[in-house]
């Protein structure tokens, strides 16, 4: 199976594929955008995290495009400790500026000196004697280099999504809609929400968007927990306030 | 004035710094945690941006620490095309792939080139013979380099909102609030928006956000167009519903 997603080698984004996918073919793109233009059908690329941004270009471009959102699947971000020398031996450390920033006890603990890299994936790719580099386990697989130890970093609780478009289709539990106000008034999205509340429907996620149109004017991305009779419900309270696109109904893939 | 900032020197965060504060000395830091850590007392970062992202950082950073929002700078991204070269003497063009994205139409007009770099303000201190790079007008006073064009970058306005911290004060027109709903049941944020909506007060940014406590726990981060008696009343609204802190009242510098 062929998946375009982003890139490059060896990123967590890389890896969260693995994780659902298995085998396939990767179509690696560098920018969000050339995921959604690629030719490959089925694509995969973050939706919400912490490490490297990405939510909003994912946001804006689901809005444009006709492509279905299949499944979400959840990554909890734990840091290897990658490298040819033993832990007492590593006197530099090298990753992107997040995950160094994340892993700061271990960092403190051996008095490492950090060197910043533009990804964790070029960091397993630079390591010299002497050093080591934190990134996912599958970048020290590909570059076929020794993991000191797993989950070095600090112990909050760091967890990416990530949204497949036009996959399989799986169980449905969930919906993401994008909601365009027909008009900019106090209390519209209030309004709105009713729809959702009325219907018993929790959201578990909101977030609004400039629509670039002009300065001020903003749509809303929304994820709701249900993708029974109670959203075809919602979905038609929500046309009485403007234009509304479901962008696919899917279940989270842990 | 010293302020605080997210690096490095001659991005647009920078461009847009100078045009708030005018003569500053920089404080050039790598990451946005950096920013909020600096001993520095001002700070200065992006807040909504389709460069570079950011957001998630600056809002996760401002629920944890005690600083207060001043002003927010709203600042139209402009990409110049700098080069040493005429424009007929160009035949690659440097920058950052979303700048790249932006600038379509000049590069495929002129059968340019593209080669990405990790910033736009690195593109221009890699610039070679007929080369160019697109970037900040700031990126180019700072490396001596001509601007061949201003402004070069496809139609679609493009603007990224920063926000000053611990600044001097400004009229007050805008307020931040971070919502944290006491428990999470189907319409909770409907009944949050109520204060709002009650109290004639429109919203101009939502998002939710993971807490990191454990999946699925969520807070709010509002902008709300009111910071008079309105406000006042509506945050003692709020207060029913769980914890609300206030981050800042503000007005939008242009």
């Amino acid at each position: 199976m062929r998946v375009a997603l982003l890139g490059p080698e060896g990123t967590y984004t890389h890896q969260a594929a693995e994780k659902y996918f298995g085998e396939f073919e990767p179509d690696f793109c560098s920018t969000i955008r050339e995921v959604f233009e690629s030719e490959t059908d089925t694509k995969f690329m973050p939706v919400e995290n912490s490490l490297g941004g990405g939510v909003s270009d994912t946001i804006d471009l689901l809005r444009k495009n006709g492509n279905k959102i299949t499944a979400e699947v959840v990554l909890p971000i734990n840091h290897a400790l990658i490298s040819n020398s033993g832990l007492e031996e590593i006197e530099t450390i090298k990753s992107h500026p997040q995950a160094l920033a994340q892993s700061e006890e271990i960092i403190s603990e051996h008095e490492w000196e950090k060197v910043e890299t533009d990804s964790t994936a070029k960091a397993v790719q630079e390591i010299q004697e002497g050093e080591a580099a934190l990134a996912s386990e599958i970048a020290a697989e590909i570059n076929e280099m020794p993991i000191v130890q797993t989950a070095v970093q600090d112990t909050e609780t760091n967890t990416t999504r990530f949204f497949v478009l036009n996959g399989e289709p799986e169980p449905q539990e969930k919906a993401s809609l994008i909601l365009e106000p027909g008009e900019d008034r106090p209390g519209l999205l209030h309004s709105m929400l009713s729809c959702f509340a009325g219907h018993q429907i929790n959201l578990s996620h909101i977030q609004s968007r400039p629509t670039k149109k002009g300065l001020g004017e903003y749509f809303f991305y929304v994820e709701a927990e249900a993708a029974d009779e109670r959203l075809e419900k919602a979905v038609q309270c929500l046309e009485t306030y403007g234009d509304i696109k479901l962008l696919g109904k899917y279940s989270e893939v842990e």
